[in-house]
């Protein structure tokens, strides 16, 4: 499984508490959250200051490291932020691209054939250069953010018509199709010919829209979120990771794609960075799975 | 089942037509949805202009009108508003009381007795006089809105902890709370003392937290949504109706009343007033909320 996106180091405050120079990105986030799954291989960019404990947080979770580039020319990605009230929203305080600038994504040979394949949220024109660069059949999922559909979003189609998975959240769909109707949306993007729209609701859940088929999951309740960065990447990594480790593409893999996105989304959120999503057990999964599972069950209906 | 609430004539615009002088109310929305799960009994005023068509629907679906007082002395309670954008909220144009502004609910013998009860959004001091005219075992239901969370909040929650299930929508949960959680929202209304707490999100579907049991239901995703008016009264009164027809108030009976709710809110918001609602049948209610079944199933899930 490969995954490409942003390895970042981010500096966090929520009214929780607050974690200073964390590791951080997209496709950190992913990989971890995807490792309990399969065998996720990462491509990014680093800087100097990358520290060894994150290489090693990394290898802990069995993520191969071939692919990321270590530019020694500057420093890491970092972000900056804090968020208040119902934390549904990001507020920036800095954001320094550094390296990641320049990045550009070299996919190693033995990566090429990866039969799954996530585009983290980068600049579309750098997702359409990756799907240059893979061989072979694949089921590519893709990710982006609300800045790449104000500044590029005839080149975001380009990369929405050539994925077979389009993960985004529900702003983001209202936003790219002009909509306030997210059914509505998840039709006009099931045009550009993916097999699946996947519609990330944050607390209320999740949407997957196939051509005929619909599943919608509520998100499990928590009474502690301490820190929203990373959730809709863990959710990705959580989805592909459960798709790759299945090898099906039916309804049921999906659904089930669903189930392991937002479990991994509800791990992420209960502490800072990684800390929750990097020391998890299958056993653990299963049982957040299974309470899941509990607390949607319909019973029987007939009036 | 005693339903208590406003009867109303409402006019209504939204980007998808409008509606002049036509049938509404939250005891209305709420008995006709009810109608076809249990034989409600309406308690409420209606004015000299009240049409005999509206009373003829209401007949049709043997709604009992014992309780329903008819004062000539003005016109009927009429609300004048309209949505736009997503339609989550309602913006006002006029609001006449009338008569409904001296409405005093007188609760027939013949309904006293009633082991089910829905005080629909009215005054909490009149919810309050209602309690105290009705006799013997009963299960209560309460709604409300906004504008009494901030005029009588002290009034309201008297009401909420004489009541076996508080049903309000996932704004107002947040108001009277005073939190962004709503799962700390649940647990505080819960403490109040009612059976089970729904909160009700609109598109983003329904919580059902009870003392030690949660639930979590996503709405149907509808293409055609014309008008939300009545949405909320139509689920109560769903819900309430199902109660009645289960005899039972176990976890499964509250489940199922939450997705006779959901059924009959999908319902209401595709067509004006009661267009939708009044002209149904128990088959139709039934395929819906077999659907509803199909596009919520998780899988067997294993990491």
């Amino acid at each position: 499984m490969l995954i490409v996106g942003s390895v970042a180091i981010d500096s966090v405050e929520t009214p929780f508490g607050k974690a200073d120079n964390t590791l951080g990105g997209s496709a950190t986030y992913a990989s971890v959250a995807g490792s309990y799954f399969a065998e996720p291989g990462i491509v990014g960019v680093v800087g100097g200051d990358f520290e060894k404990k994150h290489i090693d947080l990394l290898r802990r979770r069995n993520i191969d490291l071939e692919g990321l580039q270590f530019d020694k020319s500057g420093k890491t990605f970092h972000w900056s932020g804090y968020y208040e009230g119902d934390m549904n929203q990001a507020h920036t305080r800095a954001t320094h691209l550094n390296v990641f600038e320049k990045f550009n994504p070299r996919i190693p040979e033995s990566y090429r054939k990866a039969p799954y394949i996530m585009l983290g949220n980068i600049h579309p024109a750098l997702q359409l250069d990756v799907l240059s660069q893979v061989k072979g059949r694949h089921l590519v999922l893709c990710d982006t953010m609300n800045f790449w559909i104000e500044l590029e979003p005839k080149l975001l189609e380009q990369v929405f018509r050539k994925v077979d998975i389009i993960c985004i959240n529900d702003g983001e769909a209202r936003q790219f199709c002009g909509t306030d109707s997210l059914p509505k949306a998840a039709s006009e993007l099931l045009k550009l010919g993916p097999k699946r729209v996947i519609i990330k609701k944050g607390v209320n859940g999740v949407l997957l829209s196939g051509k005929r088929s619909f599943f919608a999951l509520p998100a499990i309740p928590l009474t502690t979120v301490k820190d929203p960065t990373g959730a809709g990447d863990s959710f990705a990594g959580g989805a592909i990771g459960y798709l790759a480790r299945s090898g099906r593409a039916d309804e049921a893999a999906f659904r089930g794609a669903m189930v392991a996105g937002t479990v991994m989304a509800s791990f992420c959120v209960e502490d800072f960075s990684l800390k929750r999503t990097s020391r998890l057990t299958r056993d653990r999964i299963n049982q957040r799975a299974a309470e899941l599972r509990r607390i949607t069950r319909i019973p029987a209906f007939r009036v």
